[in-house]
């Protein structure tokens, strides 16, 4: 296709593009002028850090030369349905389960995260023979109704009335646990235990699957309390249900390892994956199963599936992105970049404005507070879904951007999550402009002795 | 990446990729080898003409020179998420709005069609304000949870206990009707009145909307008839009910007009599509919106989306094959294989185990019965779903095979749906093919006084 100019990119956008969780009458979207690595350029040539890596996606970065070369390969290996064995999804499920826990066996491919954790679900129900889906508070698991009903906040609301046999239980937040616990280990176990109990009364042999993502993505990259996860797991064991991760974000290096669960000492029982798998250059996810799972569907049908469900161009994207992984040692990369953004986070803390960080990897979220003593947020729960009443938040991500730095902020957290390629120096140059701007929006908005007024 | 052996490939196949709607046990999924235009070949170079375009997707046919160039060109479109405006994504949203009814205004990608209709559910939902919606027996939308709850038949069971508030009715198949309608006229009259009493005992005012494929594919091509569409048109209007076309199979020329509902004399509020619109050759999908719809999300906001909404490379990919589809005239070529499609059909009803042939341009069903008089079906609905029992479709359809002609079945109905680049020669080929194995099939098995044996 010719390439349209800016102007008509953007008139055409206007009129014909429904965006995503968005009023559409103000928006005005930026246009990426050219991009490489780390960086964008908009329209006006403005240079920018992506520190989201777009939706925690472009994990190589933008434009990686490789997966560009990969895109002239299209075609020598022949596209087909999902019936058929094709030499790219067969070496990817292969590559996948090399690098995915021991125990894990198959993979189910889609095209994105939301699908994954639909047909994820239904693999559970099958497996199990049971309809109740347990996953938490706090939570973000997509938008279609399978894995909007899993979300567990306000994004779900929209697939409401919700679908029978979905119960929520709470994500351990202990920086906003209005319980003083003197450690980890006692909020572990209170958590546990309030969980062990919810499974209890709904009756452990009605429930299929306990779904979490290791570490919420979206709602703020909630690190988990030690020994927490594996305790679920025990859980999980004790009444035959399945654990089913949730590494649409956290899978294929965002954290330092592979898979965000390499952090811990337990396996699930199945991974829900996307984003990574590909850096999102080719629409790809997918549900990884244990052995267990794998040999039930041996022997039973699996009730499920999609027209491009292992696509052929969107595997062998997904190929060349794991060598990619491997030749350029990027995971390792994110966990030595990790240490760097890690220091630097943690030097945040001297300012009055900024409640917690939480880091692992590439994966981070700095959480701003009114007040630090109060723990008192910019923005509450509830205040947050599509829209912003104060207008803080989004003056403080506005002021990044100005500044060069984007990314995107949930309730009062912004998250961090650059390109897994990034530098020492690109990192450090992205939270110098960080700390110069907290540093602005404490002064001229957050403390200040006026009010805003932004729409 | 290096491409596998046919070997290494299956071997890999089977012991690391779970397959769509199959016991994963005995499969033994073909490879190919090559591919071109309407065939592909195995690994034993053995060639096939593929009458079902995969799963009615690849519409152009397959390894296109066009698309295959397309893909060289990935890159010089930066990537980007979906709040940015990129110059892919407002050309193809241009193009389908260009080319969809008139009332039309407004695109929301997605990467597939399911997806298309749990977006689309939400869409109604929202714009309304109401919570049930309706859809058809006989249908199907797609496995994720909200397209599972629309789909009416088995693959819907393994998304239930159902989402509360999904209600279905009944598609007219006047081949299989009891009653003896005189006219088309007077069976339209009866299932409109049906369909009129249903919505008012669900109470009309908390009907969001009506989803139907206008003609159901999965379900064996059943065509409506004469004034159905229009009058279902009429009722929705009638309740301030939205009617939401899905075209994911039938969009973009397969019907030999560029929608299915072009066919027809009424606009449907909303359209999803897939398949068709980048014929497969890189996942995408989307809820094509009215202006109606469109204007209540200027001021409301959209509450859905996904990180691949607008993906930049399928958008590229989207925008050469509709580019393709008036370069080379492959529209119009579907209307005119499509009338020499009809007369094979139709000559196929002097044979004792043709029922009915249903077509229109390329999508067309052939549905077999073992005595023409009773119409007694080889499969009944509900021996269907993952199993055939009597194996006497599955023998036919791998027969087909064996002699060269890929299709699928569906209870009783052949699915025939070629590449819409078939040429008059290849179509007829084709078809005596089909012929041939039918007389075969009559003689040696379905009249045949023996019991068939088959896994």
């Amino acid at each position: 296709m010719k390439s349209l100019t800016i102007e008509q990119t953007k008139a055409d956008d206007k009129q014909y593009v429904l965006h995503s969780w968005s009023k559409q009458k103000n928006l005005n979207p930026k246009s990426i002028s050219k991009a490489e690595g780390v960086f964008f350029w908009d329209e006006n040539e403005k240079r920018y850090f992506d520190m989201c890596s777009q939706l925690v996606y472009l994990n190589v970065g933008h434009n990686h030369p490789k997966l560009l070369e990969e895109f002239k390969q299209i075609g020598e290996i022949p596209m087909a349905a999902p019936a058929f064995a094709t030499a790219s999804k067969s070496e990817l499920a292969r590559k996948i389960i090399e690098k995915a826990p021991d125990n894990m066996a198959k993979v189910f491919f889609t095209c994105g995260g939301a699908e994954s954790n639909d047909h994820a679900i239904k693999i559970a129900r099958m497996a199990t023979g049971r309809y109740k889906i347990f996953s938490r508070y706090r939570s973000y698991h997509g938008a279609t109704f399978g894995a909007g009903n899993l979300t567990g906040e306000g994004r779900r609301f929209m697939v409401e009335p919700g679908i029978p046999g979905f119960i929520k239980f709470d994500t351990p937040y202990l920086y906003k646990e209005v319980i003083d616990f003197s450690s980890e280990e006692e909020a572990v176990a209170f958590y546990l235990d309030r969980l062990k109990n919810q499974m209890l009364y709904e009756g452990p042999e009605s429930i299929a699957a306990v779904f979490m993502e290791p570490i919420p993505g979206s709602n703020g990259v909630i690190i988990p309390p030690k020994g927490y996860l594996e305790g679920v797991r025990e859980l999980c064991d004790q009444f035959g249900i399945l654990m089913i991760c949730d590494e649409v974000m956290t899978g294929f290096g965002r954290t330092g390892k592979m898979f965000a669960v390499d952090h811990f000492d337990f396996e699930p029982d199945m991974i829900t994956f996307a984003k990574g798998v590909t850096s999102g250059y080719s629409p790809l996810g997918g549900v990884i199963v244990s052995e267990k799972v794998a040999r039930y569907f041996d022997e039973n049908t699996l009730m499920t599936g999609l027209t491009y469900s292992g696509h052929t161009v969107s595997t062998q994207i997904g190929c060349a992105t794991l060598d990619l992984l491997e030749e350029e040692k990027i995971v390792e990369n994110a966990a030595r970049a990790g240490e760097i953004l890690a220091q630097r986070l943690d030097a945040l803390l001297s300012f009055d404005s900024v409640g917690q960080v939480r880091h692992i990897g590439l994966f981070a979220a700095v959480e701003l507070v009114k007040d630090k003593a109060t723990k008192e947020p910019i923005i509450s729960y509830g205040m947050d879904y599509g829209k912003d009443p104060v207008g803080l938040m989004s003056k403080f991500v506005s002021l990044l951007s100005e500044n060069g730095f984007y990314t995107y902020s949930h309730e009062s957290s912004v998250i961090i999550a650059p390109p897994l390629i990034i530098s020492e120096q690109e990192l450090n140059e992205a939270m110098d402009i960080f700390e110069k701007v907290l540093r602005n929006f404490e002064q001229e908005y957050l403390f200040a002795d006026k009010t805003l007024t932004v729409k």
